[in-house]
């Protein structure tokens, strides 16, 4: 996606330890008209496929599941939790992920009643890096019984390992921007 | 908004503790052609003022967030986080919140490049009842030195005393629903 690409090497910046930060349009403070070409885009790439339900994590999915969701005619959208509240469900589908920028393991929980079997589910996400996260949406959509329909990520670090492991699960992937290498002096894309 | 009254009425389950749950639309699973409405609704009250930007907080605020932004023509959003990530900026506004839901205190953080003096802030969230939450961005916006144009809560306990202290403040309150009462047996709204 051409003008998401343009984005990040207009305001993306590159720290060390494979940081990206772009957390002023995607993840912090969000350029809404852009989260909105990217639900089209998203859109665009998978509507030939039924699709009952977004599934995403929660925060820095959410804003992407809503804009995808209104595209596909408002289905209905389903964030993971990460830890546990004293107001959810005891019924719960649960899967763990190492957090990237939280630097440990955190626990995604989705309640049994809002994920059901042959459900058609599409997964939402902001990044792409190590596939932790999205990985344990797998986990949770299958245990739920649920069709996975594919994965949209939104920015790939093609150069992590995410990518492959999701796909040897046998599950689509589609970002929006894939990253083949960063550096402090530049970004470049793959073809 | 008596269609958010009536989906509160059909759907909401009281447990003791004045817990309210509506998380099978609300915040765990989204009914986003609801959302959407909820949007055209804080617009509508607040559409007479300058608005640049909508504040809220991660991650049950970000829906409402987006689809507010969406009808002020695409204005950005800023959402703080909670606690400390590794790839946050040291540059930043804190101020700290006691979590109903997850029964401690919680801080919440935003960049500072994200919050500018003079901007026209409006503040959206999910759940308004102690008014923790709220309080805790009235905090950080006032650090910014933005201007606060207001403050939409979707769902407001009313017999608990968030109102109170945000009002207190001199920041007007706007809540689509506002349960007056709610038992196991019945919930009640204001007139």
């Amino acid at each position: 996606m051409k003008e998401l690409e343009e984005k990040i090497l207009a305001d993306g910046r590159v720290f060390e330890g494979d940081v990206l930060k772009i957390d002023n349009f995607l993840n912090h403070q969000i350029d809404v008209e852009l989260c909105g070409k990217i639900g089209e885009e998203f859109h665009r790439i998978f509507s030939d496929r039924t699709v009952d339900k977004i599934l995403t994590v929660e925060a820095s999915g959410i804003a992407y599941a809503v804009t995808t969701a209104q595209q596909f005619g408002n289905i209905p959208i389903v964030y993971a939790k990460k830890g546990n509240a004293k107001n959810m469900d005891k019924d719960r589908y649960t899967a763990d992920a190492i957090s990237f920028t939280r630097g440990g393991p955190v626990t995604f929980t989705v309640a049994k009643e809002y994920l059901r079997p042959g459900e058609h589910v599409l997964i939402i996400d902001d990044f792409l890096a190590t596939g932790e996260a999205v990985s344990a949406l797998i986990e949770i959509a299958r245990q739920a019984g649920a069709e996975i329909v594919g994965c949209g990520t939104v920015v790939e670090k093609s150069f992590q390992p995410g990518r492959k492991r999701i796909e040897a699960q046998g599950i689509e992937v589609c970002s929006l921007a894939r990253i083949r290498e960063m550096t402090p002096q530049g970004i470049e894309f793959e073809d």
